[in-house]
């Protein structure tokens, strides 16, 4: 049966783990296959077109898995790439920037929100134009922060180096009356607790997964494709670079209970 | 064009009110028309053949202003009437129950939920199904509280007997486990300060009202049927019963900005 199918979940490295993992955590019935593209990460500085290309590899690749749901758990991807991917797969494509946006006007206040990303997310200012699209009185206040992915990439989550570029990249965003602030990159939520700390626990920060994971479900629900199966299912997780480290921080972040099955697929022309 | 047909709210009051307001913050672009079935509330303590009949009656007069969604923004109607209601209509029906818990298992640490709700939608199971049916290893404890209705629709939010009626129906709760208390009545959330009183600050309350608005949200933009209007649309309300009461409990709980046009519609056959 079709509601038996995988959800296909895609990144550009590691930080579409953060969807996953509440995927697990809310859809416990629901089987995920992931793939990291880690040897070609970080997408944020590459130009748009290349970033569509590399999304329509991957999601090209996952196809043979017959997903019943393509999501697309990296912003960079999303702000470029989901109309392009909408129109390649006849399944639902999820994006991250829809429900990012959507909750966080359901929950400021001061109609001021803050939204950091990678380069690319930033410079397509696809958010402030969904944001704006939904609630046209909403003031958004954008950011780019590039040094944060090649840390969580690595690994280093909390550190004083950590500390110190989230400082740097953050500062001066304490200026404005944002109350809101949401992590408009997949990997951000590993970084949620320096984050917190140096905005300062007023500002309530909006994760990408958490509301992906409700999205999903929403969609699958209204599209009658919720898992109905009683077996946990066992999860696929693939990546294009390195292994290891791969498996050390899925292991690390998505916890023991879950049984990982890293795969490694050599992307076509890397770089 | 179709995205700027009306989302159509019923309720079997005022209760539906909560998520229209929600609607209103999280889309402003949205015209809304609602239809409070006041001179036949409660639904809670009436048959489910007769809810079903009721919110069919409903849904077929509110179908000549070609909504774009009907919103069953009622537990009690969703709990019986959900299946019925969308083979009835040829638009995305979304009720309430299945937002409210999927954010009761996004924020649960426990594990363990609590669900209050009328007579009828604690009877259906409809909460205890949906949830488990999500997540097989929650624990749900249902509590059924005629009383709240009734002190809603008179207007009674914040006073002695309210307090000492939420302490009779919600003191015993308190002994289990619960973090997370889903509010499964829309007419809870004008209660919410009073039961998080009762009910204590680590407990998260969990309103149909906001989830629904965000799902309500989700899923007309995958079908791209978001309104796309730049003026601020002028919403209808309806209701079968006194308009004082209806317009004054409205103008209340939605503010000032909103523009009411109370419509009295005789529903066939009250009582």
């Amino acid at each position: 049966m079709c509601v038996q199918q995988p959800i296909a979940v895609l990144d550009s490295g590691v930080g579409g783990l953060t969807v996953v993992k509440e995927v697990l955590r809310q859809l416990p019935r629901e089987k995920v296959i992931y793939f990291g593209d880690t040897a070609r990460t970080p997408y944020g500085p590459r130009p748009a077109e290349e970033v569509v290309r590399f999304t329509r590899e991957i999601v090209d690749y996952l196809i043979q898995y017959r997903p019943k749901m393509v999501v697309i758990a990296c912003n960079t991807a999303t702000a470029v790439a989901l109309e392009d991917i909408c129109s390649l797969v006849d399944v639902p494509v999820v994006g991250v920037i829809q429900p990012g946006a959507r909750a966080a006007i359901g929950r400021t206040q001061t109609g001021v929100i803050g939204v950091i990303g990678t380069e690319g997310t930033i410079r397509s200012g696809a958010y402030e134009q969904v944001l704006k699209e939904l609630s046209p009185h909403i003031k958004v206040i954008s950011e780019a922060c590039p040094a944060f992915v090649p840390l969580v990439e690595k690994g280093n989550f909390r550190s004083a180096e950590t500390l110190q570029t989230v400082h740097r990249e953050l500062d001066h965003l304490r200026g404005y009356q944002i109350d809101t602030l949401i992590l408009g990159c997949t990997h951000y939520p590993f970084l949620s607790d320096t984050i917190s700390e140096v905005m300062g626990h007023n500002v309530a920060l909006i994760s990408s997964a958490d509301e992906t994971a409700r999205e999903i479900s929403a969609i699958l629900h209204d599209k009658n494709k919720l898992a109905l199966n009683e077996d946990l299912p066992v999860h696929q997780f693939l990546c294009s670079g390195d292994p290891r480290i791969f498996k050390r921080i899925a292991e690390q972040w998505l916890g023991e209970q879950i049984e990982l099955t890293p795969v490694v697929w050599q992307v076509p022309q890397i770089g």
